[in-house]
């Protein structure tokens, strides 16, 4: 047996998220489907390293898997995106030793979250950000980011109904960029809680259309409360763009 | 009655064209059925500046329609958003003299051509890019572009059944720019024949990875044989950025 790292990119619209599950069609279902056709294998299971949620979009997911076949490890990519839905590509597939595991190696992941502020909606990448009608101050906005640098306890960020004990992580880039209409926050980090990157979204936004005051975040820290913060932004703004392991690990 | 100037957004991936077919649904047809649903008026019919084919994009279409409604013009295209789908957006509407026609009156046109140039296709941008598996040579391609500028006969880049007669026109901006994975060619003009820019697009795609030798361009407006030229690249690379007209004629 080999294990096999992935990198995937995949449009999240027309999919429940990342994780396998009952009535609804996952991203990694779609995999495991490919991968087993691919194969010949039934009982190939794949591990993600981001359980990104229904809507939410990946350039640079990771993921892997252990097989028995006889493809050559960068050859199972393409293999593979012949038998995957056009939304879904593998960009690049790599041996690597049992010691790698996709959510257990990442030392750090990055997300961009889009907006797309304008008075309409855009017809052409409405799936790819979120329609903010109002203004947006990114002056103030990227100001606010900044409260995230370092390593705090991020438990007000954290969705309720969240598991997760240890709530530490570690924020060591952050910035909101304009290209008018879109706005761009871009944030990376040693780890997210469930819906991190979405409350720190709509909670940027509250502040750059001046429905929350500057300081917000910083107050939350403090505060330890999710109604220190804003409304947890849509999904489709949303995009997984790396997860970092290792250099030894990643097989590249 | 007035006449009104829109402005209209649109992912042409699940439309037959602008133009309204039979047994194909096409914009016209989605911005019509819901401007008669906005005015109340059933024969309410509109002019579309460009005919885009089916599956090309338009981020600058124009068109025009006359009505009896009592709707301020500035408020149409929040009306219009109302009732069309999704990917069709109305971004403006404005009053304009009769003497205003989308299609005659316009001075010039923008167009944008959109590669992926990667050995996998993009999941999240498929249907906005033409996927090309080998890598482009950018330089080159933007070298061999410059051809296009000034005043020639592009019958060499007319579609074979294009009936129009007069196949000069004029060229007077474009460039092929680069940012990886994507490569972006624009081109502005004072007008383009059926399947010109995607002519253009497919010979450049072919001067890019050595299939051409540089200088076909020349060579065809030169030949005037469309067999100096690449193929037709793929519609959904293609998008309609602008439509120019007289300043006096916008009703901006």
């Amino acid at each position: 047996m080999r294990r096999i790292r992935l990198t995937l990119e995949y449009d999240g619209t027309n999919y429940a998220g990342w994780q396998r599950q009952i009535n609804a069609v996952s991203v990694q279902q779609r995999v495991e489907e490919a991968l087993r056709r691919v194969t010949g294998e039934d009982g190939l299971t794949v591990t993600g390293a981001s359980r990104t949620d229904a809507g939410v979009h990946a350039l640079g997911q990771n993921a892997h898997f252990d097989t028995g076949c006889r493809i050559p490890a960068d050859k199972i990519c393409f293999a593979l995106n012949t038998a995957l839905p056009k939304d879904i590509r593998a960009t690049g597939s790599y041996e690597v030793s049992s010691a790698f595991h996709a959510r257990f190696s990442a030392l750090g992941k990055e997300y961009r979250y889009l907006f797309y502020a304008h008075p309409h909606a855009s017809a052409l990448y409405a799936n790819l950000c979120a329609h903010v009608i109002y203004p947006l101050d990114t002056f103030l906005m990227n100001l606010e980011a900044q409260a995230m640098l370092g390593t705090h306890d991020f438990a007000p960020f954290a969705a309720s109904g969240s598991v997760v004990k240890d709530t530490v992580r570690t924020i060591d880039a952050i910035s909101v960029t304009e290209n008018p209409p879109f706005i761009t926050l871009r944030v990376h980090g040693n780890g997210f809680l469930y819906n991190m990157v979405r409350i720190l979204a709509g909670t940027l936004q509250a502040v750059g259309t001046h429905k929350l005051e500057s300081g917000a975040i910083a107050r939350a820290l403090e505060s330890k409360s999710r109604l220190d913060l804003g409304v947890t932004a849509p999904p489709q703004g949303l995009t997984l763009m790396r997860v970092d392991y290792p250099r030894e690990l990643t097989g590249e």
